[in-house]
């Protein structure tokens, strides 16, 4: 265990949490300790991590190994998980609470993360609901040289007053402001068609708060096709859709194979291309991997939550740290906090 | 104009209706007269309809041109459209309730329909609301060879009650066992995790009232990636958020052949593979192309409606028109109304 290296970022890494833990995790804590000057604060059973660090050849310097003794299992139930204080997630957790980190990273259970974070983690002034924001590609826009948008929320919140939907809106603009790169991110509001008197109460009474919010750039309504195609930088609407839209992304690198495959065995003459095509429709398909994206922040909180992918490997989970760490440096919370605060004047 | 063919399948067709009207649905009706024993009722401009008929070498024994001066443009406010009865639709519906046709198909304006349908023809015993099915196409499954599932409610409904969405499964149920290969389809319902206890109060409600559900074949929750996988022949779901999944499957043919571009472009050294990546992609987005599927049920009313695919070319408008007489010939509506009375028991 080592605890030099006073830089200012610190990132607590739940090292017990998602598909391929603690491996997946030592291997990105390790990786990140050679090449960035990003502190770790590894959360997990320290008999096995501080071994595996060694082995890996990690950079003592950079990484402090903090005990907990218990994991949450991916199919734990949320709440339940979220009862045992000695998990590595609320280590982690209390870590940040308690100022020792500046950051969440775990690619564990997403509900007992909310569940933990909301317990040890403020809210940011003004936020009444903290958002649960998925990072997706789209196909390349011209407008925008990033190749990401923000969906949210994708399901911390399945019920959401027009209000909600405002502060999501806020909140993700100002996260994607930061971390994407463009400095007036637009904004969509996902509806059942564009013309603003489309939708129910909810999503009429959000249009209008949304069309008269100074500071958001707003661009009306958008259907779920423009959800891939990236007609927005954020795409705001409540838990419920916005989970199964996600999922329903997610799937489509899949989708995208098995349909090649269909393809191929319906039709002998292909065969000769077969390898060729192969290729490239997994090309394409990598284009949707989602899980080697940097992960899904969960905003609201004084503090950088960072969600990333259950099935993420070591450089999805690097990326994800890297992310977290920008979001510190750039003082994402602070930028969030001052929206909204314009936002109720 | 003719009089002729006493089959008991009677279709009122409107023909002014969709992106290629009236050519499309002229095409259509012409080469369904000539291939087919199904009688069209055409509805629209008999003017423009009459000699194009003759040109096109329609046999006169099974179509009848019904004269309708007006026609619903397809960005019409629905309820606007509705309030006009000259239009096609208007005109269409009327003879559908009068008793001359035993189905409507149209390719026009989705909103419009709904209203003017539910205006003129009488809803099934016991249906409170009537629903917008979708058929889109699933990955292949093994327990199905039928390449389609249904998605329903996609727009007509945008809250819903527990009961609601029972009814729509039971109804979806019904259409699905007679329309496509499978004898007792398996129903699923839209959520945001497999397990009972997920989603909010509505959602947690279905799942009680759908597990106990006699005669349903359901399979518990299902999420976003099980949409385009085919997990389940029938989807059920609050309309907000089938209509938006839908507009994103639609989407999908395209975000991939777009995706594929993008590839050729990053990746100088492929352009050899080109031609044979681009046809490849080509098949898998027209397995994803469902303006060429026969068209959308709105399940509910007395007699059979069926919304075709606004860009419906003449195909998709014959599959559509074969899709409701055989819809008539197996009484789907019969069967609708026997399942929902037996729910009721």
């Amino acid at each position: 265990m080592n605890r030099g290296g006073q830089s200012t970022r610190t990132i607590a890494f739940d090292a017990m949490g998602g598909d391929f833990a603690p491996d997946a995790p030592l291997r990105a804590a390790a990786s990140l300790s050679r090449s960035t000057d990003i502190r770790v604060l590894l959360v997990g059973d320290a008999r096995r991590l501080e071994p595996a660090l060694a082995r890996l050849g990690a950079n003592a310097a950079r990484i402090e190994v903090i005990h907990a003794p218990g994991a949450v299992a991916m199919d734990e139930h949320p709440a339940h998980a979220a009862e045992r204080p000695d998990t590595s997630l609320a280590v982690a957790a209390r870590a940040v609470a308690e100022g020792r980190a500046q950051a969440l990273v775990s690619a564990g259970n997403s509900g007992a993360l909310l569940l933990v974070a909301a317990r040890a983690i403020p809210r940011l002034p003004g936020v009444r609901r903290t958002a649960f924001a998925a990072v997706y590609p789209t196909l390349p826009r011209p407008h925008n040289p990033d190749p990401f948008a923000l969906l949210l929320d994708v399901g911390a919140n399945l019920h959401c007053t027009a209000e909600d939907l405002l502060d999501f809106a806020t909140m993700g603009s100002a996260y994607a402001a930061r971390i994407s790169k463009v400095t007036h991110p637009s904004v969509g509001l996902l509806n059942i068609g564009e013309e603003a008197y489309k939708g129910d109460e909810l999503l009429r009474t959000a249009h209008a708060l949304l069309a008269n919010a100074k500071g958001l750039s707003f661009r009306g309504n958008v259907e779920g096709k423009d959800v891939p195609l990236g007609a927005v930088d954020v795409v705001v609407c409540p838990g419920v859709i916005g989970n199964v839209v996600l999922k329903l992304l997610e799937s489509m690198g899949d989708v995208l194979m098995a349909m090649g495959d269909a393809v191929y065995r319906e039709r002998l003459r292909w065969r000769a291309g077969r390898f060729l095509l192969r290729d490239g429709l997994a090309r394409v398909s990598n284009l949707l991997d989602y899980a080697s994206y940097g992960g899904a922040p969960i905003l609201g909180f004084e503090r950088i939550v960072i969600k990333a992918h259950g099935r993420s490997r070591e450089r999805a989970l690097e990326n994800a740290v890297k992310v977290a760490a920008k979001a510190v440096r750039d003082d994402v919370c602070g930028a969030i906090a001052a929206e909204l605060a314009a936002l109720a004047k």
